[in-house]
């Protein structure tokens, strides 16, 4: 009896995967440094900031499916954003440094999106930072260096997806070089329409045919190479979830048509590499909010959507536990801005003063902004490691600004933040990558593919299966 | 046409899940200390020392089904293997250091073993470490502290399983307390035979009711805490292997009842404790050779046979990659003993040379056993490091034991291991646990409940549906 319950289940299975929907819609989020620390980390701060032991739930890491990936390169057993995007976007490994080529530096390989293109669906290609970065660039981009940035955005042209958004180009006139075509000139030609901020997305894109979405000029002239930090957004900043919004608006124009949509959450690696917690976990929960409008999707079409969540690799070696068999993690509420946000505060008190910059400013401004002194007690020895660098760095002038890959900060902020991480009993290992594996989550059509250990690789894949795109180089 | 197949489908999906068969078999392996990076950084080893980059991977982290474990405690957001011993055998969260009992210290709570038991199974207990400690104690003992090493053992017979195994007691006698009973004596009175050493266990099993399979007395007088580490394992010695394989031939004696087996890979932990990678790798790399003789079992009856692999918390921070973008893991090959083996070894020089240890002897075992000057370059500055500590230590007899959880090493061990791990890119960020995911694979019948992050405390119960056991305290 069992047996011919079984054969009949199976032969059924077998009909009903014939016949199971595809993923008309598709969501690939993917957290650039974000590893299974920078997940697992929020998720504890969150309980320590409600008072508890263990986690508060971000609503990705409850998705059904859940599983580890390993993320080497081809050539380097610790993988950068570009090998590890071009991996993630085409299913091929490539060396460190190369965007949607192989290893020969010169074979283009094209991405999931691309496929999702031929198989006749609306694409869109979103960041929190420009969107010529290596992530995005995966995507849409064939290039031997991740640095090309104006060959980069050339190739968002001719690829020609329908929405692609970021912070902004980072280099649209090639440098100033002659007989080079500005990138913003070049839209109107192959018939974008750009946007700057949400506001101006809202009133541009019903007649739009297709879109480029940046934040504002006034945003980027301060900063444009990323959209600002969660943890530093004002209200007028535009944020992840105003850009995973646009997008869906955007591709769901045609409903007869499905959409895949790539979203990076760029700057978890940036602030990774500046080994800067309290702005790790703010921009991981700012991913989870813009994870959260895609799910709103799904809701709307769960037979029909699959939303996938991963990162390229893990940044900075983090570690929940220095050895006190305890965390404190919830000490890291008191920090209100991001490393590089303090340095811009020291940078006014620095113009202010006419570089004349007092203790008792500096004590106010590291009290106002990392609670020292007031909510978070400081070690002597701790308050002689501020005032030492205070007295070299800003009473004598003698400034050696601190360096990640993304910024260079005040050492009076990197201390800060060092100190309060210190406290926090949060461990970093590098300024760099690690190898570490990093998560998948999934939730939706064919998210049962995504079972078992995997390598970065096969995710490209498993999604086109999922959706039923031809996958081909 | 859709609809109707799916209904069918589902209609005997469920038919044929309430048919599914229950796991007769249960094995449920126990990595003490093996985070994700613990099991990645074995599989990148093995890729590196084929001349790869990439993985060559262990058995276990192939099993279909892959996710990873929250750990934290009832009173720390770290662990201790109490307090996770407790979680992942009764699926209760308790204090950092009790044993199956809840947070109050008092309320004891049974283990999945336990109902394992009474539904009827052949039960057994394994480690690599004492049998007595925190987390085989978890699967049969009801104490406060988890340093109730005598208590615990009477516990053992209480409890009364069919099958214990590990290196042996760790205080037989009480500390020599007056009217204590030698837990070896206790044995025979409750029904036990004692066997020491592989060979003795095949000697005496086919004649037993129940067994307690030790290392030989002349092992546990080198060190009763623990069978040797893999990297230093002798012929003679007692392998995790060979627990595993005499584990399910004692349990396999009545084919009509099933079991549940518990092993645990408990130097995983110790090993992290003191920072070591080569014998962290080395040990993960014999675990899996454990679960290999399980996986055989499996492989004679799939249909009813489940095996769950977890950890019960990260140990020592391990992140593979320390900021240059790269691994160097092979030359971890050239380390051949343990740092604490390197410790003997040391002891021997110390003991041969009247306490008169050359520098050139010193070097001698560094070269030997570390590759150092020969297979491994070392810089000036690492040079100088060695020969530092040989002055103070070894010539001028200045020892401060580098001391670990579970070891104190001669500072030339320490440091000649601590160069090693630097030259293949390894970092360390504590001598104690973190808070890091654990890694949970599953293969078998109902392995496919292991599907989504889960807590670790979901474990037990997992297991107990898998197997149609009643849970129950």
């Amino acid at each position: 009896m069992r047996k011919f319950s079984l054969l009949i289940a199976f032969t059924l299975l077998s009909f009903y995967s014939t016949y199971a929907q595809q993923a008309k819609y598709v969501f690939y989020f993917i957290g650039d440094g974000m590893g299974v620390n920078q997940v697992l980390g929020t998720e504890l701060y969150r309980g320590e900031l409600e008072g508890k032991i263990g986690i508060v739930p971000l609503s990705f890491p409850q998705f059904p499916q859940a599983t580890v990936a390993t993320t080497f390169s081809a050539t380097n057993g610790v993988t950068d954003s570009a090998a590890a995007g071009t991996a993630l976007a085409t299913g091929n490994k490539t060396k460190n440094g190369a965007i949607g080529v192989l290893k020969d530096l010169e074979t283009p390989v094209n991405s999931v999106a691309v496929w999702a293109k031929e198989s006749g669906k609306r694409v869109g290609i979103a960041t929190s930072v420009s969107v010529d970065h290596a992530t995005p660039a995966a995507f849409y981009a064939h290039e031997a260096g991740r640095g090309s940035y104006y060959e980069i955005g050339k190739d968002l042209y001719t690829t020609g997806f329908d929405f692609y958004a970021g912070s902004d180009f980072l280099d649209p006139d090639n440098g100033g070089k002659a007989g080079s075509e500005n990138l913003y000139s070049m839209a109107e030609r192959n018939g974008y329409t750009i946007a700057r901020g949400y506001k101006e997305y809202l009133k541009k894109s019903k007649k739009a045919d297709k879109m480029i979405l940046f934040q504002t000029e006034e945003a980027s002239k301060a900063d444009r190479t990323a959209i600002p930090y969660a943890i530093d957004r004002k209200k007028t900043d535009l944020s992840l979830q105003d850009i995973t919004r646009s997008a869906i608006n955007f591709l769901s124009k045609d409903a007869t048509k499905g959409f895949f949509l790539m979203v990076e959450g760029g700057k978890i690696d940036w602030a990774c590499h500046s080994n800067d917690a309290a702005t790790v976990f703010h921009e991981v929960t700012d991913f989870d909010n813009a994870i959260k409008v895609a799910y709103e999707f799904y809701s709307q079409h769960p037979d029909e959507t699959l939303i996938v969540i991963t990162a390229d690799h893990e940044t900075g070696g983090l570690v929940l536990g220095t050895g006190a068999y305890e965390l404190n993690l919830q000490v890291l509420k008191n920090q209100k801005v991001s490393e590089n946000g303090f340095t811009r505060i020291v940078n006014q008190l620095r113009a202010k003063t006419n570089n004349q910059v007092t203790w008792e400013q500096i004590q106010q401004a590291l009290k106002d902004n990392f609670g020292f002194w007031d909510k978070v007690k400081l070690s002597e020895k701790q308050e002689a490691r501020l005032k030492d660098i205070y007295e070299k760095s800003l009473k004598n002038q003698q400034v050696k600004m601190e360096k990640s890959e993304y910024a260079q900060d005040e050492p009076i902020a990197a201390e800060a933040k060092r100190i309060l991480d210190e406290i926090a009993l949060v461990g970093w290992t590098s300024g760099g990558h690690s190898a570490g594996y990093v998560p998948v989550f999934a939730i939706g059509a064919g998210s049962d593919l995504f079972r078992g250990r995997i390598d970065n690789t096969e995710i490209p894949t498993k999604i086109a299966k999922a959706a039923g795109y031809v996958a081909h180089q």
